[in-house]
């Protein structure tokens, strides 16, 4: 029943595409700001929604971290509003000629950005992702089937409710975003399966979520792991520099994937360093797991174990490692690093040069904090996330890595000898 | 046992890509130009290698397109040596810098092409894939970790054997390319699934190999799928072009991907068009299969089935519908076509940008046969095959479409507020 129910979302929704994929872009912003009216003049019911769902997760003993990303206030509304808002006023990538020219025959080829199709979004507790994902999808002229978390439901079902109304009332195909309507986790499943409907699944949440995706899947995955984020102090590296950076990578929040979860320090400075920013950790009430040699200097803190160099603590707790060279710092990283974002601090030159190009990650810093790697930092505009994926799209994931593209090829008659 | 050999091959491939990804270029060509004078100076031990897997292929009654696709005759040697040599010619595409800019925060964002990673090619019995995938991800810097088809068991071991001469003669680790030398099934299993150090697969053979790998995979797969190519002949047709395309697409090589399986025409030149077009196929001997209007035309041709419209035939068969609109051409080339290569053939300008918008495939042509799709065709130089996903490649895989980007990002201390 479900699994039909199911398929029946998604192949609505790839009839959909087939029209959206050329609908003018004005019509898609109209609809953008129909929806943004809607949010804006619905708030009360919106909030009414959102408290059935938050009442029952406090019921159900959710705990206070997930009850916190459920809720929505206004601030968060706002915050809907302003990301559609940016959404208009971006460019959408479809239609880019990316690469154009003749061949000797005549021909003339030309390759051109179009949107992928059908994109599955499964995530979790956050209905604030039920609006940023399909309105990112749909900039980009792609339709998306939604599964959010069971405890956010009456909001998502809400939002969703309006966004079909919008697209309605631009005269688009209320099925461009499908929403299964049903918390059983079997739909998860149904849906990252369906791969004659859907042509890409982008799951948001944490490794459980991933993995049951991943595990069911036969559409391809464009994967929002986890983020174990490594920043290396060299032997070259200025002090100053270096308890900022470090410090602002752990502390600044904690709790998202792009904060450090282990720091590793040359040998040659950890005397001079590592007592320096033991202070500053103490002040920010970070706990230290230490190897051998960061538990000689640091005499009070905890050993650290081989799980540890392996998890993303997404909490005030760092892993530090003391290492005799840089070859053995990238080396740490790239076994146990999750490709997402890794720091060298360092004064010499071909050190840094090394760790950008040796370090296999999606973003490499040299001198910054991790806490960069962001859609909106980066000058995209908006993003669904930040993907570990090593094919087509690595780091932020916005409107452009939402498109793939077509040969679009002209001839005369041209035949094959 | 043959889990633990073929998890301990892709491990080495990639250790050896670490260091891979930042070799010199010049050091790489070096090594394919070693290869090229090995394989040169090696015909008569390649072909008596090879003449063990045609005798024993023979024995076990292999079907003679496939003995035909086993054999390794001088001709092929040679083709082998001249694509290494065009290999060589090109410039790597590792190390672009696709996108470069500075941020209001002074951080220096540089968007840079780097190899994927190691790449798993899963393949039948065409020995010569062995040296063209090899060469092709060592060229952009990937490793590779290569599952040839048991009836070349012996040639791919001989031609293994020099490429990992070639990379040691040429200080390169010889695990830069992998292969598995155990022919049982679960290999190929094992490798679509070695997810810790294989970062795509990409498998090249019949829908069979295909699905075995899609089923197992947890590794991202770069789909070489079917070509179930579609040639439209609108009512705006030039009847003399139309009759050159569609006899091209169907006859020059019925065999391969891009060849027409299925024509399409309007019902307003059916009439003119169909019998002409028969007279051809005819001398030609293609077995014609046509819907209710078709055999109306043409009276001596059998009935079309459901089952033909799904069908990639790759031999001398086509099956034939006369089509009320533009619109319904479409709608059938989206439902039953594999988003591979389709073609209309018409005057009408709207007509042509209709069928190139609206027509969801990788390479879609105007007035020119299928059969140019092909990364050589398209001035790639070389290709691994035709992809079919939706994701990261669609068309022609050559080199640039073995790549990803890393994002490098160069500060002087900035931290995020």
């Amino acid at each position: 029943m479900l699994k039909e129910r199911v398929n029946d979302i998604c192949r609505s929704a790839k009839d959909a595409f087939l029209e959206l994929a050329n609908i003018d872009e004005s019509k898609i912003n109209a609809t953008l700001t129909t929806l943004k009216e809607y949010i804006e003049s619905s708030r009360e019911s919106i909030k009414r929604a959102n408290l059935i769902d938050f009442n029952n997760a406090r019921e159900n003993n959710l705990k206070s971290a997930l009850l916190d990303r459920l809720l929505l206030n206004d601030k968060r509304i706002d915050g809907m509003i302003e990301s559609i808002e940016v959404l208009v006023s971006l460019k959408s990538p479809v239609g880019e000629v990316i690469e154009g020219y003749r061949l000797e025959n005549g021909l003339n080829i030309e390759k051109t950005r179009v949107p992928i199709g059908v994109i599955g979004i499964i995530y979790e507790s956050r209905p604030n992702v039920t609006i940023d994902a399909a309105t990112l999808c749909l900039k980009s002229s792609n339709c998306s089937v939604l599964r959010g978390g069971k405890e956010a439901f009456n909001t998502n079902k809400i939002l969703v409710s309006m966004i079909k109304k919008a697209l309605k009332e631009n005269g688009l195909d209320e099925n461009c975003v499908g929403f299964i309507d049903d918390t059983d986790r079997k739909g998860v499943a149904y849906l990252s399966s369906a791969d004659r409907y859907i042509d890409a699944i982008i799951p948001r949440g944490g490794e459980g979520l991933i993995k049951f995706v991943s595990d069911n899947a036969t559409v391809p995955v464009i994967k929002h792991d986890k983020g174990l984020c490594h920043t290396y102090i060299d032997c070259d590296a200025d002090i100053k520099k270096a308890l900022d950076i470090a410090y602002n990578a752990k502390v600044q929040r904690p709790g998202v994937c792009n904060a450090m979860e282990t720091l590793l320090v040359h040998k040659d400075v950890a005397n001079q360093f590592l007592p320096k920013f033991y202070e500053l950790m103490k002040d920010a009430s970070v706990e230290l797991r230490g190897c051998e040699k960061t538990c000689e200097i640091l005499q009070d803190i905890e050993k650290a174990t081989e799980e540890d160099w392996e998890t993303e603590y997404l909490d005030l707790i760092l892993s530090v490692k003391v290492v005799d060279s840089i070859d053995e710092a990238i080396s740490h990283i790239n076994l146990y690093g999750s490709s997402h974002s890794e720091a060298i601090v360092t004064e010499n030159y071909q050190n840094a040069e090394d760790f950008l190009n040796r370090v296999d990650a999606s973003c490499v810093y040299v001198n910054a904090s991790t806490r960069f790697t962001d859609g909106g930092v980066f000058g995209m505009g908006a993003e669904i996330g930040i993907s570990t994926n090593k094919l087509h799209a690595r780091g932020p994931v916005g409107l452009k890595e939402l498109t793939i593209y077509k040969y679009k090829i002209r001839g005369n008659g041209q035949i094959r000898e």
